[in-house]
């Protein structure tokens, strides 16, 4: 069964077949998935998705593939944890954390749009798969790529310390280091695309890849007993996981299986790379591309390729867009793990530091039922936590040293 | 309802009542839990497990709490994901990865065994949770004991660069140095789990701790659809997860949930740290403690508190013990890693290794259906991987230098 009408430009609407494309030729918009609604609402509901295994495939219709999947068989469905300490702890009344920290198998949300873009590659008769990326892109496209027998290559620019990318070069994909900024890593990425039958995940077969950033909202809305919640915090990169999550929203509304539909969705980025938070504060639909320089590596677009649809999302939904300091985000990574015992990446810091904010603001209701986006583990970038560690107590192996340290654990009340 | 009986002392037999005890006062043998099957029988079956949420409390007859979870509520029921790639590179029929990469919230099995841990020391009034160790264990205490509202403490030999416990200081415990060896800081441990009421995990409440570790062979058999496999490979540090895995195979033979059981276990370790698996190559019942050195720092337990009961699981089961080298290790981490998109710490490398070497001296049937538990996140020792890592392939930002080394590349069939 196909569910899939074709692509569509979200510029000027016209319509294109599915194929590995991206882009409008005539008014350059960017392509995106187009349903058949009428006939998923025949083919699906609560029922039928509570049957099926807990991934992110249990809402396949909603996805942009023909057959059955073939990539990431375990990955999604990550657990929805209620934060009652942090909730406390920052007095507002209900809080959820969308813990893709141990997303299957790489460990963010990135395994949930490679699945998806995989098994579309595998469709599509694709051998090969590619991106360019340094951090959890290139992880997921490497171990994804790995098992569904891909070949696989990596491209990153030369200046980059390799060390940053041994998670990725495990799985042994081609790593290709180009002599370059990111920028010409890019174009020339694009150039390889045109000339090979290679599929690069975020570039010629994007409009389908972008497509599973919507299991993330799916899962939000069945893990809350198929309630939307009042507002959820998403981190901005390029913009694409917000619009994605709203759309996700829209879709569950237009199928039925959510009856309403009043979310309101926040934008959270990095200051040190904050061009839709800028143009959202300023009033403005343009997006002023930025240099970034934040902690906050994974959302460090200055020209984000979706952020004037994340943008609309955020206005369409009555939310607002944040951004938040270096400091603020590693003492919210901080928080979170002394709260609730998850360890995020700094994405993950920027979400819950911008919910700070926000509250502090009055822009999020405390009385708001929230889910935060945690999209990545800390292990990833544990090296921001470096030199702001805890204290250590060094004692002599005897009961008496220990007691005279414990006085004064004791006296700082921990 | 109350389905443990008591504590038993392995060794002579004499009962305990339920209390944070360990050792037997007569003979100094290990306490371990004894459970009311019949009882159980009445309370559990295949179908009403069925029906609970996936987490590792769906068997919660069959750990040793009194009243409803408390800790760990998105703990276990990791994904069993079937390896056909690395089936078909070492030509066997069937084989299983038990993926606890992937563990809530600390990428480990640990997490198994600290959320049943700590659910249990909050029955008993703890309010301060303890452990002594620089790895796994530090980090799922850490975390789970934030998450459940324990003040904590993390005891580590002075010697160790605080880097390796980065992870767990995050969750900010207070963090104890003590200026000696691991045998120092263990002593220093009782101690203080005897003078003041602090549950130290793998101490004073050890027998409860480590039944939380059946939970990783009850998965397997449900996973599986409630059918033992021919062959289960196991890492052996204390030897205490081989032995729970096996204890939990002859519960659910015993429950009825198991109509069979002809299941062998393999235990796995490094021959840098292999007190059990030489034990069993030289026919004897004797652990000679050994002085650990190998890469894989989370089975480096030269005294194994286990390892005798460990020995008699396998041989009972009709399995063997294997110990292989650290360079086995890491190329058994690469393999893993390139067929199945998988990458594991260095103990899930012992596993693979010794199972690829139990294949070649033929103890393993090719026709096994096997599963092999894969421990914990190779991020959490990436460091093992330093400088053995793929060819980096330098180019300009123009197609015809990309060209260049794709020739190159395509030459080397990769």
């Amino acid at each position: 069964m196909k569910y899939v009408k074709g692509l569509k430009c979200r510029e000027c609407g016209r319509e294109y077949p599915v194929e590995p494309i991206y882009v409008c030729e005539f008014c350059f918009g960017p392509l995106e998935v187009v349903y058949d609604y009428a006939k998923i609402k025949k083919a699906l509901s609560r029922r039928i998705i509570e049957k099926r295994p807990k991934t992110l495939w249990r809402y396949k219709e909603l996805l942009p593939i023909d057959g059955e999947p073939q990539v990431g068989l375990n990955s999604g469905f990550t657990p929805l944890v209620e934060a009652k300490n942090l909730a406390k702890y920052l007095n507002v009344k209900e809080l959820y954390i969308k813990d893709d920290t141990v997303a299957h198998p790489t460990l963010s949300f990135k395994d949930r749009v490679v699945a998806v873009a995989l098994t579309k590659a595998k469709e599509f008769g694709f051998d090969t798969v590619a991106c360019a990326s340094t951090g959890n892109l290139a992880h997921a496209v490497s171990a994804h790529g790995a098992k569904a027998g891909f070949r696989r290559f990596i491209f990153i620019p030369a200046t980059l310390e390799q060390s940053k990318i041994v998670a990725s070069i495990v799985y042994e994909p081609n790593l290709v280091a180009v002599d370059g900024n990111y920028d010409d890593v890019n174009r020339l990425c694009s150039e390889i695309a045109n000339k090979y039958r290679w599929a690069f995940v975020n570039i010629n077969i994007r409009p389908f890849y972008a497509e599973g950033s919507k299991t993330m909202g799916f899962e939000i809305v069945e893990q809350l007993g198929w309630k939307a919640p009042d507002s959820i915090v998403v981190p901005c990169a390029s913009g694409s996981l917000l619009t994605k999550v709203w759309k996700a929203l829209k879709e569950f509304k237009e199928l039925g299986i959510l009856k309403e539909l009043e979310t309101k969705i926040y934008g959270a980025q990095a200051t040190g790379c904050s061009p839709i938070s800028t143009a959202f504060k300023q009033g403005t639909d343009v997006i002023r591309p930025v240099k970034p320089n934040t902690v906050a590596k994974s959302l460090a677009i200055g020209n984000p390729a979706d952020g004037y649809y994340a943008l609309q999302a955020v206005k369409e939904s009555g939310g607002a867009m944040e951004d938040v300091s270096d400091e603020e985000i590693i003492e919210a990574i901080k928080i979170l793990a002394k709260t609730e015992g998850i360890f995020t990446e700094t994405a993950g810091g920027v979400t819950l530091a911008c919910y700070i904010k926000l509250l502090k603001e009055g822009k999020i209701d405390r009385k708001d039922r929230t889910v935060l986006c945690i999209t990545g583990n800390g292990l990833k970038t544990a090296e921001v936590l470096g030199g702001k560690t805890v204290e250590v107590y060094n004692i002599k192996p005897n009961l008496a040293s220990f007691e005279e340290a414990l006085k004064r654990i004791n006296e700082k009340g921990r």
